[in-house]
């Protein structure tokens, strides 16, 4: 292991009927509240009701800011910082998935600097404090109710860009499962790829001796295995939704990164995907993860067959470490096309036009990637294989 | 799941020379200090002139408190909320394992609190604020090092007891595996019992539906099996002692509980067995926990089977739950004694004469257990066929 801080302080609250914690909770930061959410489905759901009502009766003041888009957007974020600063705001509460709850982060980051938050969110200048914030999660999929990390896209210069802070972890997050419901089949088999990449991001690090972290990685993949195909053909069911909601936040919580140098390269490469052709997050991952895999199992199978032999039952028998790593790529695709993911970036109607753009926005550094460290050309061919 | 909250601030320094961080940690909280160890151990192996020297370079006013016993003493908790009011002192550094980090929780919370500290212990009172603390491990056994929890021991009334609350969580904790390595084969052992068996309290819930829960447990158990026999005929081994330092830790911090109604009557035995004699805990574990098992396997042996299944990797294949429940206690008792662990409580000369005594003192309430409750009969039974 390399040596580590772990602090994460954020508050949980999981179960039935949890919302009621807003009460005792927000009144802790402030009362004069920014409501951050998405899409019109908290109002269609009665979400958006049970909330504003909650609000009133600790006599809140509310200022609402709605539309956060899927990959929350910088003129979004903009947005709600010009709105903390006009009405003096002292508190953000994001009813949403990890768009709104990102959104929400960059906004409170935002509107404790003078400068341009895309400083902040580009790294050219520290987080050194934020507004609080507290989260009621609707879509589980991004972690973002339990870490400190916000992805915003800067549309207009096709750039999306990660950053994090312990400033920007909720104070209190509500995790009730109930409210994930209504998310239909297909974000919810988004929100499982996505959960799984997080895992496979961190379990393929580049440091020794760290045992305990991966077992818990694949406690969470296996967990994940086992519920997933229940769910998607159930999706009111709360026994099944309720074990995704703690696999979710337990993904991207910090516990799997602890004193290992984790990849993230896939993710880097979504997201380069993503900022040119807006396509969902959980989608691009689910296509491009396989290829990536694929690629450094060239160099080092070994993990790659730990995997296979640890979360999918490969039987090693036998086998060379390349061979079994096959394998566990092949049911890895298989589990999400079994779910109804996509597998090629055809299916998002993306051709070979834009590689060497997709290429270029991934290469945030001169290589990326803790695992291997790829270049701009080892990435193109991910990118190529995947069409 | 039932409804949970699940909230742990205490802040992690991991690694090879961590203990600068007091430096920055201490100086948020206070500058006079109460400094609260056990025997000399610290001052034969450096650490204590080390802490000293840097408390020295922030000005620290520092008071100290040695001597605390293993099992922590109601009479040591006293000493240090006296020293601690007439010295009016802000902020209590536990150097030690979980005896001293326990004792300091008490005298936190003690030293805030107008009555007498064994209300709080006995939970006549509740916590409501305490001093805070900041520790630096130098055992790996009780992960008093990221809870709240505390067990003291109260020598007149020959009673044990555990409390435990959200203002007790230590500020943070120095985690340097180096500062484990003068800790001796029988004392590292006993950790090993104590880890494995708060992974066990915690699997033997009495609640449904938490698989991830249960495979987070499974992986540290699976770990520290493996990492153990290297371990403990390697002692000076930072590879095997950092693995240990965070099976530890993450084995009672709060996340195998989440959601689950937890057991703990082994333990409460336990307490009412070392109450009565001042054996060492993990030691009088090892005794118990395989006849514990063994009694609830005759109504329940489900799980125990499940246990041996995943973590023994007993081949169930024909067999009836109850069979292979029997493997796997008769695994778990192979293992423990391998690495050295006692067998029966004759071991420490304990005969049945007390029997009733430490049943009786057992029970700190109608029934014990939440896997199974058990009455004093079945507690009397369980620690006659450990003799």
């Amino acid at each position: 292991m390399e040596n580590f801080q772990y602090h994460n302080p954020t508050k949980l609250f999981f179960g039935k009927g949890q919302l009621e914690a807003l009460k005792n909770e927000i009144p802790l930061y402030g009362k004069r509240v920014l409501v951050l959410y998405g899409g019109g489905s908290i109002k269609r759901n009665g979400l958006y009701d049970r909330v504003m009502s909650l609000l009133k009766e600790i006599d809140a003041f509310t200022v609402e800011l709605n539309g956060v888009e899927p990959n929350p957007r910088l003129t979004t974020v903009n947005k709600g910082i010009h709105l903390i600063k006009e009405n003096e705001l002292d508190f953000i509460l994001a009813i949403g998935g990890g768009s709104v709850i990102d959104c929400a982060k960059a906004i409170a980051a935002g509107s404790h600097y003078e400068g341009d938050v895309w400083d902040l969110v580009t790294k050219k200048a520290p987080v050194t404090s934020a507004l609080p914030i507290g989260t009621v999660l609707t879509l589980v999929a991004t972690g973002s109710e339990m870490n400190g990390g916000s992805v915003i896209t800067n549309w207009e210069a096709q750039d999306k860009r990660a950053f994090g802070s312990i400033h920007t972890f909720p104070k209190f997050s509500v995790l009730d499962p109930e409210l994930t419901f209504s998310v239909p089949r297909d974000q919810t088999v988004y929100g499982i790829v996505d959960i799984m990449s997080h895992v496979l991001e961190q379990y393929f690090h580049a440091s020794t001796n760290a045992p305990l972290q991966e077992r818990m990685g694949e406690a969470i993949l296996r967990t994940v295995i086992e519920v997933s195909p229940k769910l998607v053909d159930d999706l009111e069911n709360y026994a099944y939704r309720e074990v995704m909601m703690l696999n979710g936040t337990f993904a991207l919580n910090g516990t799997l990164s602890m004193g290992v140098k984790t990849d993230w390269a896939t993710h880097m490469i979504e997201h380069a995907v993503s900022a040119v052709h807006d396509i969902p997050h959980g989608g691009g991952l689910a296509i491009l993860f396989p290829h990536w895999m694929a690629y450094v199992a060239k160099q080092k199978p070994e993990k790659v067959a730990q995997l296979g032999i640890r979360v999918f039952d490969i039987d090693s028998k036998g086998k060379m470490d390349n061979e079994v790593a096959k394998e566990t790529i092949d049911a890895l695709r298989s589990f999400w096309n079994s779910i109804g993911a996509p597998a090629t970036l055809s299916d998002y109607k993306i051709d070979d036009k834009e590689l060497e753009l997709m290429s270029e926005r991934a290469m945030v550094a001169e290589t990326i990637g803790g695992y291997i460290p790829l270049k701009k050309e080892d990435v193109k061919e991910i990118l190529r294989n995947a069409l």
